[in-house]
C-alpha cells in the first residue's frame, strides 16, 4: 500500500485526488494539508467524500509528510517549490500539480510568474509527466511535474503532426475553452455564478501562463522552437476544456492520412482515443476521467489542418493525469483507479 | 458471473446501467436492444463508453433475452408488461425499471396510465424495490419493480416520521425538482436547452403520475391511507432530484428526537445518509452514486416538520437502485459495484 | 426630470436601476456612489452600459446627494439607516431596496438582522412598498420601503387567499427559489460558478430573514397573525424567483371559484398575472420585467391549495418595483419604463 | 405606422421580432403565420408576450401578407423563395432572415443547401443587409437578406483589417461559438437540455453553410477572393455568438496601429462598439440587444492579428439587424427600437 499525502488539499484538484483514491487499491492517503481549515474533516468541506475519508485536514508536517511514500503538491504556483528541496532531500518523491517545475528555463518562468524561483537546479532534474512523452523518464522520477489543463489538451494535438513534420511549426493557433473549476475554488467576484452563466468570453488573450510551458513541450518535440498563439476562453460549465487547434500544413497530406497519422501515434496509449473521421468530441464524453478524445481533419481540403482535442481539466488536466504518473512511478497498471467511464448525461 | 440483458438501451437509464456494469465485477452486459438503433454500437450512440464496451444493439429476441440471468427493462411505460410473460415464463429473473408493475391496484395503475394493464396478476405479484422497506422480499424477487424517481427521495424522507407515528399522515406535502435527464433521451420542444436553461417552473401540478406510486408506498409503511400533495419541478441542469418535505407534528417531538429518529431507521442502510442538524444536501453531493441524503428539521420549533432529501434521478432513483436490487437478488455485496464517490465539483 | 442618485451601485440591484432608468423617459441619473470603485466608470464596471452612461462611481457626499430629487439605496442591511435620516431632514425623498426599514416591529428587525436599528421613528413612519397593497400610501411616502423579492412573490400569492378568508393563516408553507443573483455581487465561495452549477440545495431552511418581513405584511393583509414556514432554495440559474406556495383551505372553495378569486383581485394591476387555470408559470417569461406571474390550483380537489408565483428576483423583487414605486411617488404613469417584454428565450 | 406580417412566427428569430416590436413606436404587426399553429394566441405559445399582443398565428395568405408594407420571412431556407417572387410581384417589401436570398452565386447556393434555388434572378437583386457595409443599398432595397448569426459577427471582425490591407486574406481562422437558441426550437434529441448542459463540442467543422456566405462577403470587401477556416461550437447556452478570430499580418502594424483602424472604420456605427485595447467582450454584454462588441490584440507582437467579436445570435445576428435594416429601408431612426441596453446580470 502506497503511503500519499496531499498538501494544498481545499481546492478542486485536490478533492479530485481524493476522489481517485477513493476507488484505487494501491493507495492509502494518510495526511491532507490546509492551515485554514486545518482539524477540519474533508467529508465536511466535500459532503461527497462522507463515508469515505476519516481524514481531517492538518497544518502542513513536513516530517509527517516525510513518512509518506509520495506527496501530492495541489497548491497556487510558489508554494511547492518552498517545500519540495527537504522532502527530496529526505527521499519522498513528489508530484507537484502547480506550475512550479514545468518550465526548465528558469527566466522565463520568473517573468511570466513575476517571482524568483526558489529552487532552480530542481525545476531542471523535475520530469515533465506527459506520460505520452516522457513515460520512460517518469518511471524514475522523484520529482514529476505535472502538464497544466490546457497544455495536455494542446500538446496531445499538435505532438503527431509536428513529430511528422507535416505542419510549419510556426504557425499554431490553440484556441481553448475550459469549464470554470480551473479557475480555482476562490472568492472572486468575477467568478460568481451569476457572472458567468449564460455567457462566455475570452480572457489572457494577451498571454496566459499556460503559452511558454506548451511552446517548451511542443519545440521538444519538434526538435526546434514552434510558435503558438493562444487564446484561452471560459466556458458556463464546471469541468472540461475543448482545445480546437489550427496549423498550416507545409506538404499534401491527405485526410485519411492524416487520420492514419494520430491513430498510429496513440496506438498503445491507454488514455487518448482518436476518434473515427468527423467526429466532434464532447467534453462530456470525458468528464471525470483521464481520457483525452481527438479528431484530426482537413476542411474543404485546404491547407489548414484542425484538430478537435477534449480533456477534463481537473482530471486528465490534473489530478488523474497525476495518478497516472504516480502509477507509472509506482510500477503500477498504468490505469488502476482510472478506469471507470464518463459520467454522461 | 451474471449474465444480462437490457431491453430499450438508448435511453438514459439505459446508458446508466451500462456505465455501472462497466464498474461491476459480477456482471457481463450480453445483449442491449433497440429496434431503432438495432446494429449500431452502443460506443457510437454514447462515446463515454468508448473502450468499454464492443456491444451493438440489436432487435429484441425473447430467445436471446431468455438465456440471460436477469432482464433490465429501460423502457417506456407498457413496454415491459407485454414482453415480461414470457421472460418470467422461461425462468429469467426481470428487473423493470418502468412503472408497469410498481402499482398494485391495477385500476389505479389504468386511470393514471390510461391503457390497460396486460398482465394484472404479474403486477400483484412483482415486489417493489425499495431495499430500505423491502429488502427480503427483494432477494427473493423474480419480478422486481424498481420505484420511480421521485417515489424514492420521497417515501425514504417520509418512511421514518410515518413509522415512528409522529406525523399526520393525511398532512403530506412534497415540493420536488428534478434535472432534466428525468424527462428522457425523446426530442421534444419543451426539453430543448434553449427552452429551459436560466429558467425553472412547476409542471404537472394537477396530479403526476408518481402520486399514486407514493401514496401507495407510504400507506403501506403508515399502515394505513396517507395523503400527499405533491408538486413537481424541472431544473436547468441535468442530473439530481432534491424533495423538499412538509408535515405537520401530531405531538411535540424535538428537533434532537427526529434527528435521532431519523439516524437509527438509517443506520444500517449503505445508502441513506442522514446529515448533521442544521445541514442542507446538495444534489451534486450524490451526483452518479447511488446514495440518498437527508436532513430533518423543524424550523422556529413550530409543527411543520421539513424533510430535505437529495439523490441523483438516474443513480438512486433509476438504474443504481435496479444495481442494488440486483445485487440483493443475487446474493452479492449490496454495494458491489456501487462505491465511487459523487463527482464533485 | 426627476434627478435621482444611487448609493452603493456596484451590485446587481444598482446596475438593474442603471438599466431601467436607460430606458426611463422623467429620469437623470445624477450620481451613483461607491467607496471601492470611485473614479470608475459605471460603463467600465458594467460594459453592457457603454453607450448609456459617462458617469462615473463618486464617494457618497450627502450634500450632493441632497440636491437630487429621489435617492435609492442599493446597500446592503445597515449603510441606509446610517445615511437615511439626514437627506430625509433635508426634504429629499428616499427609496431603500434593503431591509432597513421594511420591518415595523425594531426588536424583531434586531434579532434577526443582529444589530441595533440606528432610527426606530423612520421605520415605523416608512411606507413598504408593496403597491398591490399600499398604492395610497406609497404616492405619498417621503420614505419607501422597498420589499424582498421572496416576499414579494410570495405576498402576492397568498394575499386573494388571506383577503377571501378562505385559508387557515396558521398553515402556511412557502416553497421557494432563487437565482444566484439574488446572493449579490459578492465573492464568495460558495456563489462561484463551479459551486453552483448542475447542482441544486436549500439554504437557511432553519429561518430566513425574509420570514418576519412576509408573516408581517400578510398579518396585516389577514388582520391577525399567520404563520408560514418558508424554506429558500438556490437555484442554478442568474435571474427569477418561483414561489410554490401551500394552504389549508378552510371550507370547500372550488378550483373554478379560486380562478375567480385571482382574476378578481388582480384585475386592475398592471404587473401582476393571473395565468389561465392549469398553467405552470416559467420564470423566464418575467425575466428582466416587473411582472408577476401568478397560477391557482387545487390539487385532486383535496384541501390544499397550491399557488405558483414567479417573478425576476432583480426587477419585480427589488429594481423595477422600485421604480414603480418612483412612478407612483412622483405620479408619473406606473409602467413608465416598464413596459419591455421579457427577454425570452 | 408600418404593417409589418411575420411569416413563421413560432421560431426563435419570429418571438424576437415580436419583443423588439412591442417598442418599436412606428410598427403594428398585422399578422403573424404558422400553418402548425394556426388559431392558437401568440401569447399562449409565448407567455412573455402576454399582455402586449392579441395577435393569433394565422395560415399564410398572399393576399393578407400584400396588404401589408413590409414581410418578415422567420422561416427555414426554401421557404422564403417559394413565396417572396409574387409578394415581390406586388410591390410588397421583404426582409427574409433565412438564407434563401444571401448567396449570389446560384450554384454555390445549391450545393452547401442541397435544393435547387426556385428564383434565382431575385437572389442576385436582393440587397445583403449588413448595414456597415450596404447601407446606401439596403434604403433603397426591396428585398433584403438578412445575413447569418456568425456571418455578421466573423464579417464585422475582419472588414477593418481587409480594407485596410493589413492582413493576408487567405489566412483567415474564424473560431465561432453559439448558444443553443441558434439551432432553433426544434424538438431534436441532440438540442436537448441532458445533451448539452456541463458540455461543449464543436460542430459541422468538415463545413458549414454559413462559410460560403462569409467569404463571399469578405471577398467583396477585400476586392478578391479571401479563405477561410470556419469552426462552429455549440455553447451551454441560451444567446450569444463569440467569434475568435485569426490572421497573418502582412506588414508589420502595431497594437496601438490595429486599435486605432477599428475605431475609425466603426467611429459612426451606432451598433458596433470597439472596446478599449486589453478588453475581454462578454456575450452577456450584448444580450438582447442589436450590439457588435469587438476588441482588436496581437498577441506577444507576433505577426497573427487577434480579433474578439460578440453578438447576440437572436438579435444583431438575426432579428435585430432585421429591425435595423427595416429602419433604414423605411428612412426612420437607424436605432428607433433598438436602445435598450443589455439585460446583465
Amino acid at each position: 500500500m502506497i503511503k500519499a499525502a496531499i498538501v494544498g488539499g481545499t481546492g478542486y484538484t485536490g478533492v479530485e485526488l481524493l476522489r481517485l483514491f477513493a476507488g484505487h487499491s494501491n493507495v492509502e492517503v494518510t495526511a491532507i494539508t490546509s492551515r485554514a481549515e486545518a482539524g477540519t474533516g474533508v467529508s465536511e468541506l466535500f459532503p461527497s467524500l462522507r463515508g469515505h475519508y476519516d481524514l481531517k485536514f492538518s497544518v502542513p508536517d513536513v516530517a509527517q509528510l516525510a513518512e509518506c511514500d509520495v506527496v501530492f503538491f495541489a497548491t497556487p504556483h510558489g508554494v511547492a517549490q518552498a517545500q519540495v528541496p527537504e522532502l527530496i532531500g529526505r527521499g519522498v518523491r513528489v508530484i507537484d500539480l502547480s506550475a512550479d517545475f514545468r518550465i526548465k528555463d528558469i527566466p522565463t518562468w520568473e517573468k511570466w510568474y513575476a517571482q524568483e524561483h526558489a529552487c532552480p537546479e530542481l525545476a531542471r532534474e523535475a520530469v515533465y509527466g506527459l506520460p505520452e512523452v516522457n513515460r520512460e523518464q517518469i518511471a524514475g522520477a522523484q520529482l514529476l511535474a505535472c502538464p497544466g489543463c490546457y497544455p495536455t489538451a494542446i500538446q496531445l494535438g499538435f505532438i503527431p503532426l509536428l513529430e511528422a513534420g507535416v505542419i510549419d511549426p510556426a504557425s499554431l493557433i490553440a484556441n481553448a475553452a475550459s469549464g470554470a473549476s480551473g479557475a480555482g475554488r476562490q472568492g472572486k467576484t468575477d467568478l460568481l455564478f451569476a457572472e458567468n452563466n449564460d455567457s462566455f468570453r475570452a480572457y489572457a488573450a494577451g498571454g496566459h501562463r499556460h503559452l511558454p510551458e506548451i511552446e517548451q513541450g511542443l519545440g521538444l518535440v519538434n526538435g526546434g522552437d514552434v510558435q503558438m498563439t493562444f487564446v484561452p476562453h471560459l466556458l458556463p460549465m464546471v469541468r472540461g476544456i475543448h482545445a480546437t487547434l489550427y496549423s498550416t500544413l507545409k506538404s499534401d497530406v491527405s485526410q485519411e492520412a492524416l487520420q492514419q497519422l494520430f491513430e498510429q501515434r496513440y496506438a498503445n496509449e491507454p488514455f487518448v482515443d482518436v476518434m473515427p473521421a468527423g467526429s466532434h468530441p464532447q467534453t462530456r464524453s470525458v468528464r471525470g476521467t483521464n481520457m483525452c478524445r481527438i479528431a484530426v481533419l482537413r476542411p474543404q481540403n485546404r491547407d489548414t489542418v484542425v484538430v478537435l482535442s477534449v480533456i477534463d481539466n481537473l482530471a486528465k488536466g490534473a489530478s488523474a493525469q497525476a495518478v497516472q504518473n504516480m502509477n507509472i512511478m509506482f510500477g503500477l497498471n498504468e490505469n488502476q483507479g482510472l478506469e471507470s467511464p464518463a459520467l454522461l448525461p
